[in-house]
């Protein structure tokens, strides 16, 4: 038996976990993408909870870059970048609710090299960005484009990776703003974790009716950090079954696995993104097992497992998690 | 003869610094206010360069502290805050310009005791906030109400501070962005910085077509950093003159008084804050007087001024300055 | 065949990795423990590369917090915490070389409960701290005392939790400076990571004759951060395996395992900690394998993993790895 | 009168801020320098409080960078860098008094060009650094130097600077730690503020018996910040005055003068630089006026003043200041 029977989408989804009707959005359907998270958009489908979407998503340069030989400054323009899928629409879905997303499959989409990694001037973990912003000189800008195929992704003559896809950005509308789908933030975003992947529930907050979700940005691999801002980039095709969790109330982004519960934050600097992750689990923790909030901040001080998603982005992303075995 | 005549709004201006036509924006022309600094908005005025607007804001609080008992938790609504004024749309502004905004002057409006302070839970510069996550509890929430007049503002019985005004938070709209009116960021926003008073002129990036200048959140005065998160609040008739620079450039608000030159950066950590406003500066002092960056870095290690806008809102705003008789 | 015949300590160790005379460092040969990592302490053991040591180490609080009704504000006087046993000076270690400690078991000493976590006013990840101050009040003090036997760490009634101990604190001394040992740094000190844990080399920088090694503040287990900022502390006995690499010139600890090679960065704010950790290791791939640091930055977006040690002590820790798969 | 006469010093130093016996310190007497902070040097000169003492100081390189074509990187050698003069030997302190040293004068002394100014690879505000570490290339180092006259400071042909001497680092010894005297932190060191003036009393946390003062680093002029890392660096004689304040209980550097009374927060990231001046801050506003915290922080937040010290020593410095005529 799948263990998302015990998930909180199971116990607590009005279609109790269960598949509903099947739904397609192709990026023919979608028409123009998308470059903020906000509720100023119309709704490219409307669904039940339950339902089961097969999602076409583009690559966060929206295909352009196309070749080794291109310059990233010269064919990208800002802020039309990280194209987004939707919103998708879930009726029923008011605020105070959350979104369940269960990631079923992720396949990459169009002809090889289908990964694309680049050097961005200004943009990266170990550079001066227009946040971090020195006077030092750049690095050169540079493409690299990578075959991804069922052995793998092919990084060199001697280095196979494995493919780990996963969803770089997914979430939902703020209630009044419309922020950069570069960003991450409670609403999720460009959180760019690679937990939020195939075999993960991932609870989103819900801050306006229908929720309105969005995603795209999927990567075929990516290291913790996602270092030089850019993983490796692909079109894809992702299928989600989603649910929906009435009054659910997490205000940050709840993440659920068959082994570990976690809560992803993000902020700057990188120590508060920890911190909302690590305060939202201890609370959680402590709801769920009935024990204090200081008895959860001392189990976690044992058993807390921490994962960095990105430290590119304008805020940066962190999970913290426990193994249920340790909630009783 | 008055200094602007030698400002950047003067020399650059497409009215050469000199005022036009009259224009009232008053609460009841403005009807709904506005909770976020983006495009979506239809603008409530539409002027030409040069420009003088008496404009009427409200308190950040939209006047719903009125007294000394109220509970800020239970009279205000997250996250409909800090209201705005707004949007102004100036003929001819264009990505790549620059609104120059003249401050002329700032009165209180309404009835005494019209200042309002508070402390609000999760909120502040020295406690746990949202962003800052902590597990202590708590301060008590507080309001406090201040009379201000031609004496000054009346804080105890012993204690009559100055009356220093400026505009809290000001700003143009993001391209296709719509953020919070809580938030500062390249575009202006939420500065909370006390340099933004009579006598200052702010060029503020122009994003999108028109520019749509916001404004409100005006304080009877404020110190560095704006600890508690909340100054002495007030309603406030605001007289400004609105300038058009042409392909200014600026992609951070620059500020020019009558002795100084400054650029001001919103981010955190703060010393990315201050990292943006100093790199905007040296390259600006570079450019204005011919000398090399690395000149014009060790200069500025020599003379820049540095003043805290706030420690408390969702990015920290600091201001680089130098002053202006050692351009040469 | 060991997998250790195949790293750093093996392949360029004076002693090449293989094991030497037999030492013991009782806590009755300590006599007095040392509270700060420096040059004017008197060693109290001198070896030759490759000597094997088993050395007695206390808890971090020296034994005094008792049982569950002490309060730690009252039997703990700062600094004298963090009780360290050493340094044993290791002939011909000069400036520019690095130890290498091979962690070959550590075993809990003493009576049940042999373990002991506390809650301490102003200290922990999710508190006000004398580092981020607040106004807000602390969480009440606590101790909890808690037994650790073959089955494990004996956590409640209803969870055991594994047996993972790592050394918190190991280090060599800095040059001029004498730092306590709350804190971790370029020569080590209480990192917190627990991957320095039994089947790891750690490679110390040395930056003084005799290199000064240093160690103590064992754990059981601790999750990611140390949350509280007092993980399972435990008497331990620690057997190590001392080498000397010559010339080795790394700045910060690198750490080794079967299957992994990592850089261990340590500084406020956290990014700056894990851009230390990954510069060292983008640099290291990049000389180790011939590839450009441009190559080795990308290598590393894609397959880079991070871990968290700590997020309280007065700069934080995380190491940055890759697998050694991928060192071709 | 001296506005002295009603300050701390004057109201509960021993000497009861009276001049006692004149000393003088030069750099013949103190032989070598001390490159840490720390209790383990022999004093070169006791005093009884009330001492005027003549110190002379050598420039953070110790003279060794000598004309406008060295290299840092070939003249320096880390980290024999910041050279001090003392430590100064005060009879009667104990932990937890203060040091009151009140600043009469400080003069260049030796040939001019006596300023020294450079940019040193990987130090800065805007650059890189072993702390905030990238890939980015390093600037070209650069040596300035400058003549410093009754005139003032030379910086170039068109621009003369005013001369603004002051201390960029003092402080007394920590009680088992010796650390680097380019840092800042609780006992002083290296806080780079130019408030630390002639006419300023610094009240220095005593952490070791005979408190152990040191001082050096004097700067002809300063802007906010020490934005490249290297202000203008001389050779000086300074004129101090040194009383004991019994008990005085801070923990952090408190400053004086004939308008405000300020402290001394050292810290990264910068935000936490500021929360530990501001709590210090309202702590003393409370105690000192028998308001509670609560309206200590409410007032502060009208009228608290900020001045940024540092932006690129291992800690940044920041300073938060009241005027006097609000204690009431």
């Amino acid at each position: 038996m799948d263990w998302t029977s015990g998930s909180i989408m199971a116990r607590k989804g009005v279609a109790k976990g269960a598949p509903g009707a099947r739904h397609s959005l192709t990026i023919a359907d979608q028409g123009a993408f998308h470059y903020v998270y906000g509720p100023y958009a119309d709704p490219v489908l409307e669904v039940e909870p339950g339902a089961v979407v097969t999602v076409e998503t583009h690559d966060a340069f929206e295909g352009k870059v196309t070749s080794e030989s291109d310059k990233p400054t010269e064919v990208l323009t800002f802020p039309f970048l990280n194209p987004q899928t939707g919103p998708i629409f879930v009726r029923g879905a008011e605020k105070g609710d959350a979104l369940a997303v269960k990631i079923i499959s992720i396949t990459p989409r169009g002809p090889q090299p289908v990964g694309t990694t680049c050097l961005i001037p200004e943009f990266g973990g170990l550079v001066s960005t227009g946040a971090t912003a020195m006077l030092n000189p750049p690095l050169p800008e540079r493409v690299k484009k990578v075959v991804v195929d069922e052995a793998g992704v092919h990084w060199s003559d001697s280095v196979i990776l494995p493919y780990e896809p996963f969803i770089g950005t997914i979430g939902t509308a703020p209630q009044i703003e419309a922020i950069s789908s570069l960003q991450p933030d409670y609403y999720g975003g460009n959180m760019d974790l690679p937990d939020v992947a195939p075999g993960a529930i991932i609870y989103l907050p819900v801050n306006t009716p229908g929720g309105y979700l969005y995603l795209g940005d999927c990567h075929a691999i990516q290291g913790d950090g996602e270092l030089c801002g850019v993983a490796l980039e692909i079109p894809a095709t992702v299928e989600i079954q989603i649910d929906l969790i009435k009054g659910h109330g997490n205000t940050w982004p709840q993440l659920e696995t068959e082994d570990r519960m976690a809560f992803i934050g993000s902020a700057r600097p990188m120590e508060d993104a920890i911190r909302i992750a690590y305060r939202e689990l201890v609370r959680w923790v402590a709801a769920e097992t009935g024990q204090s909030e200081s008895d959860a901040y001392l189990l976690l001080t044992m058993c807390g497992k921490v994962r960095l998603g990105n430290m590119v982005d304008p805020k940066y992303t962190l999970a913290a998690a426990i193994e249920k075995k340790y909630l009783k």
